[in-house]
C-alpha cells in the first residue's frame, strides 16, 4: 500500500500547479490528466442552464494576472502561484497607486509568509492575495495591474467514473475539483477517490460505484439536478413536493432510487487523525459502517454529527434528498491552520497519511459490500449443522469456537431485520467472521438474502 | 424588573391577611384584589353541581374564632392568624377541659413557635391549630371554644383572565388560591401569575394565554369539568372513552381541543433555586422549553420528572386529559421545612425572588410562542442565499457567521419534523438566533409554517 | 425455607450416581425419583420421529464399562462415576496397546485429579474420560477394554408437571435432565425446579405453569416439535413461514400460543451469585420481572444479554418462536473451573444455594402472577378516592403514605399502556405496594384490568 501512497502523491504533485475553479480549463486539465488513471466520462453543462435553485455561472478563464512596479517587476505573479488571484477575478488592466490597490488586495497577518485563498463568485470582483510581508515590503507609488482572465458563456465541467458492481445499486463517492493550488483540500481526495476506484475495479464490487468529480457546491448541484430519478426515482421537477420525497417511516435512505449510500472524500492527505461525519440521517448504514471500521481498526479518530456545513454533504443531505451519504477526511474542514492559505501544500500531505485514508476506504467499503439481511429459513429451534458438514468442517481450524459461536449469532438474528454488521456489533465478534459464517450457511441453503 | 419584584411582594403583603379556602368570601375577597391588577372574569359554580367524579362541596365561611381562657383571655385567636382555625372547621361553641380540648388541637412539636396549616375538607370536623409552646403554656382546666362558622350551601369560585393572541390555541396558567396566610404557597404563585398575564398583554403574544385563578383540587377539577371541549375538543361526558381519549401515535398533547401548553405555577418567591417538575407526558413541548431555557440561562435549576402528587398538574395530566402542563416552582411543594406553616410568611419570600420567577417565565414563554415547525420549500440542495441578499444582508454583521449557519441549519432541518427549539438544541445555537434566521428565511419564501 | 434446601440437597444426593443421557433408562430413573416428589406425566418419542430439523436418535444404555490391566484390575470404572465413560459410546470389547488406546481417552491434564465430561451424540465413537494422574500412572502394556452398551431403536423420553392456574395462559419453567453425575450442572436445577412446583401449587396462581424436565438441545426440540401450537398458535409445519411467525409490531412474544413466559434453569446450587440471561427479545416480561426482582432484593447478582449458546433457551428463543423465555443459574454456563468436570459434585452444590436460588424464583413469579396492565375508568381528573373510603381506610396504617401515593401512581399510568411493575419501577415504589393498590382501586372499580 505504500506504492499507492507514493502514486496518489506523485498525482498530486502533477495536480498542484494548475489552475483550478467552479469553471474552466483548470478544471478540464485536471479531469484529463485523472482520466489517464480512471477513465473518465466528462459533462459539459452550458452557461444558464438552471440547475435545482442555481443557475450554471459563467465560465471563467485566466491566462495571466501579476502587479508589477514601476521597474517591470512583478511583485505578485500569478505565474508563481494560482492563489495570487482572487478567484473568478474579473479582468483588470490599469496603472494605480498602492493606497487605490489596498482594497483589492487580500493577506494573513497573522501568518505574514502564507497567501490566502479567496473568491468571489457570484459578486463581480477582481483582487490579489499575497503574503502580507510581501505587501509590507511594497514601497508607495504607482503599479502596473493586470488581470488577464475572461468570463465568458461557457459550460460548467465534471466527470464522473464507474465501477459496475454485481447490483444497479449505487454508492456516491464524490470529491471537489474547483480548488487550485491547496494540496489537501482537495488534490488529496481526488487522490484517494481515483486510487479508491482502481482498487475497487480490481474485483467486481457487490455495488455499482460511481465516483464524482465535480466542482463544490455548484457542481454536485448539478449533478443533482440532472441525476434526480436516479437518486429518488423520480424528478424532483416533475411535482414531487417536499412531503412526499420524505421517505416513509421504515423507509431506506434513497429508497426511491439506484444511490443507496455515499462518501465524500476531502482533506485526506494530511497529518492528522481520521474524522468521520456522518450524514444527516445519523443512523444510514454508511454511518454505521463507518464507526464500526474505524472503531475495529483501533485507528485512532473521530466521528462527528452531521451539521450543514462543510463540504458536498451539505448538498446530498439536503432534507428533499436526504441521502446517506457521509464525509471522510482527515483533519476536517478549516480545522487545521494551513487551510485555504498556500501552507496547504505538497510539504502538508503526505504519501503515507493518503494511503491510511486510501486503505480505510478500502475496509469500509468491504464491509458495506458485504452487509446484508439475510432470513433465517430454519427459524424454529436450532438447525442441526452437524449432519450439514458444518461442525466437522470446522474441526481442523484453530477459529472454529468463534466461526461457530458466528454461525449460531447469524441464525439467532436473521429475522430480516438485522444485518450482519448488527450481528458483529451485537456478537461482538469479527465482521469478517459473521460474514464467512453467513456464506457457510448461505451455502447450506440455512439463510437466504 | 426589580420594579415589578416590589409591585409583587406588595401584592402578596395585600392578600395576606385573608382567610382563604376552597369555598367562601376570602376566596372572593382576593379575587377582587387581582382584578385590580389584571381584570377577571369570576364563575361561581352552585355547591351540589357534579364536576368529574366530585361535587361542589358547601360552601364555607368564618367570622371568628377563639379558645379563651376562663378570664376571658383568647390564647388563640383567629383574628390574628387565618392558620389558627382548622380549614372547614364545623362551628362549635362550648366550654371544656383542656383534656377534652386537646383532641381538637393541632401542633407542630419539633417547631414550637410555628403554627401549622390544616383542614379538613371532606370530614366534619373542627379544630385549632397553634404553636407548640402556646400549648404548654396553656394550664389545665375549663376553656371557651368558638368557631363562628357556617357551612352551608352556596358557591365555589373562580377566576379566569385571558391575554388574547394572535391564534385561538391556548397556553393555560393556573394557581391555586385556596391556602390562607402563606405567602409562598401560594402568594408568589398568584403575584407572578398576576403580573405575568400584565407583561403578555403588552405585545400580542402568539398564544392566547389564559390565566386560571382556582382553589386547589376540587377548582381545577371544575373548570377541567366546565372547559371538556377547550382541553380536548370533546367532552368526556357524552360517550368519549379512555380509550378514545388516549391521543393517537404521534398526535400532539390535547390535540383535539385548543389547549395545547400550560404552567401551574406555585412556590415562587422563597430563595431555592427554581424547580421544574416536567409534565406526564415529558416530551411536551412545554418539557423541552422549560428545560431548554432553565439550561440556556445557566441559572441553577432542577427538573424533575412528573408524579400524581403536587398541584393541579396532578388534574391536568390526570390519563383522560394527559395535557402538557408541567409545574414551575422554586423549592417544590413540601420540600421545605416552613411549608404548611406559620413559617411560610412575609419574610420567606422576596421581591427578588419572585422577579426572577416572573423572568424565567417570560423568557419561556418568548420560547414557546416563537417555537415553530416550519418546511423547506426549497429541500432539493441548498438554495442560493446570496441572490435572494441573505448572504450580503449579512456582511457588516458581527454574528453574521452564526447568522449564516442558522439559515443554514433551519434550511437543514425544516422537513416539518424538527422545531425551531429542536433546531437550537441540536446545533448549538442561541434560540434567538435560530428564530431570527427562520424569520429571514420566511421573509425570502423559502420556508413555510 | 432450609429445610426446602436440604430437602433439594437429599433429591440432588439420589439423582447422582444415575448415568443419564439424552436418552436411555438413566433419564427414566431420573424421572421416577422426581415424580415421587411431584407427579409427572412422562413422554416417550420413538426414535426416528422427526422433530423440527432434526430426528430422535437411537436410545443409548449401558450396563458395565471398564479399563483393566493384565491383572484383571479395574484402573477405569464406570461403576465408580457414570463420567468414565464418553457419552453414546458405541460398544467396545477389545484388548490392546496403551499406546493404541490413548486415542480413545480424554483428560484434563490442567486439572490432573478430575475427570472431564465428554459425549459424541451424533458420530458413532467410543472413549473413557479419566483423571491425568491415573493416566499417568498406566504403564505402557496391553489392557482389556470393554463397554457394554447399546445403541438401539428406543425412545427419547421427557417429563411434564404442570400447576394449574386460574387462567390457561401458561410459564415454562424447563431443565435439562441428560447431564449424568454432575451435581450443578443440572441437578441442582431440576431440585428447583421440582420444589418450586410443589411451592406454586400450595395456592392457585395466575398463570399455568409447565414444568419441562427434559434432554438437553433434542429434548427442547422434540418438545417444541410437539407444542407448536401451545407455542404458537399454530403448527409450524402447517404453512406457517418465518414471515408470519414473526409477531407484528407491538405483539407480545408468543402470543399466538399460551405460553406466555419462561424460564430455563441451570446451575442453581453453586456458591456463585445469581446470574439471569435475559431473552433474545431482551424486553420481555421475564426480563423486566427478573431484573426487578433481582434488583429489590438487593442479592449481588448479575444480568447479562441473550446470546445463541448456553442452555435450552438456545431453542425456546430461536427466531421463528422467539419467546419470552430467559435463564436463571447461579455461576453461568460454562463460567466455572468444575464445569463438566467430576469436581462439579456433591461439594459444589449447596441446601443455602440451591434455597436461595428457590426463593429468587418464587419472588419473581410472584410478581410476574400479580402483575397486570389496568385501564382507569375515572381518567378525567383524579377520582375522589375520600368518599370511597380509600383515604380513611388508611389512616390507621404506618405505610398509608405509601398506599396513598402508590394509588394515584396506579390511577396516573393506568393507559392500558403500563404494568404494574412499570408503575412500580417508575414511582419507586415497592411492587408489593403498588399491587395492593392496584387491589384496593379494582375493589372500588376505579380500574379495569
Amino acid at each position: 500500500m505504500s506504492a499507492a501512497g507514493e502514486e496518489m502523491y506523485a498525482l498530486v504533485e502533477r495536480l498542484y500547479p494548475l489552475c483550478r475553479s467552479i469553471t474552466g480549463d483548470g478544471v478540464r486539465a485536471t479531469l484529463e490528466i485523472i482520466d489517464e488513471y480512471v477513465p473518465l466520462q466528462v459533462h459539459e453543462v452550458p452557461t444558464g442552464t438552471q440547475v435545482l435553485d442555481w443557475t450554471v455561472p459563467q465560465e471563467w478563464n485566466i491566462r495571466d494576472a501579476y502587479i508589477a512596479d514601476t521597474a517591470g517587476n512583478r511583485v505578485v505573479d500569478f505565474a508563481a502561484s494560482s492563489l495570487h488571484v482572487l478567484g473568478y477575478s474579473v479582468p483588470v488592466s490599469a496603472t494605480m497607486s498602492l493606497a487605490e490597490l489596498r482594497g483589492h488586495l487580500h493577506t494573513l497577518p497573522d501568518h505574514p509568509t502564507w497567501v490566502p485563498y479567496r473568491t468571489s463568485y457570484y459578486k463581480p470582483e477582481w483582487g490579489f492575495c499575497l503574503a502580507q510581508e510581501t505587501l509590507d515590503a511594497m514601497p508607495d507609488g504607482e503599479y502596473e495591474v493586470r488581470i488577464d482572465s475572461t468570463l465568458a458563456d461557457g459550460h460548467l465541467t465534471y466527470a464522473e467514473h464507474v465501477v459496475p458492481g454485481q447490483v444497479a445499486d449505487e454508492v456516491i463517492v464524490s470529491c471537489h475539483v474547483c480548488h487550485p493550488s491547496l494540496a489537501n483540500d482537495n488534490l488529496a481526495g481526488i487522490a484517494v477517490a481515483t486510487f479508491l476506484a482502481r482498487a475497487l475495479a480490481e474485483q467486481t464490487p457487490w455495488y455499482t460505484y460511481r465516483f464524482l468529480f465535480a466542482p463544490g457546491t455548484i457542481g454536485a448541484i448539478t449533478w443533482l439536478a440532472r441525476n434526480a430519478e436516479r437518486v429518488k426515482g423520480v424528478s424532483p421537477a416533475h411535482g414531487d413536493t417536499p412531503a412526499r420525497a420524505k421517505p416513509s417511516v421504515g423507509e431506506e435512505p434513497g429508497a426511491g432510487g439506484r444511490v443507496k449510500h455515499g462518501l465524500v472524500l476531502a482533506c485526506a492527505g494530511d497529518p492528522g487523525r481520521l474524522t468521520y461525519k456522518q450524514s444527516r440521517r445519523g443512523d444510514a448504514e454508511i454511518d454505521q459502517v463507518m464507526r464500526h471500521v474505524l472503531l475495529a481498526s483501533e485507528r485512532p479518530h473521530r466521528v462527528v454529527e452531521f451539521t450543514p456545513y462543510g463540504y458536498d454533504e451539505r448538498q446530498f443531505c439536503s432534507p428533499g434528498f436526504d441521502l446517506g451519504v457521509g464525509s471522510l477526511s482527515r483533519t476536517p474542514y478549516a480545522g487545521y491552520p494551513e487551510y485555504h492559505t498556500s501552507a496547504d501544500n505538497l510539504d502538508f500531505v503526505s504519501p503515507k497519511a493518503m494511503a491510511d485514508t486510501l486503505v480505510l476506504c478500502r475496509e469500509a467499503f468491504t464491509v458495506l459490500d458485504r452487509n446484508r439481511r439475510y432470513v433465517n429459513l430454519s427459524p424454529y429451534g436450532e438447525p442441526q449443522l452437524g449432519r450439514r458438514g458444518l461442525y466437522d468442517s470446522l474441526g481442523g481450524r484453530s477459529d472454529a469456537k468463534q466461526a461457530q459461536m458466528a454461525m449460531l449469532w447469524v441464525l439467532s438474528l436473521s429475522d430480516g431485520e438485522h444485518s450482519l454488521l448488527d450481528v458483529a456489533e451485537r456478537s461482538g465478534l469479527p465482521f469478517d467472521t459473521v460474514a464467512a459464517a453467513a456464506d457457510a450457511l448461505h451455502g447450506a441453503g440455512l439463510i437466504k438474502a
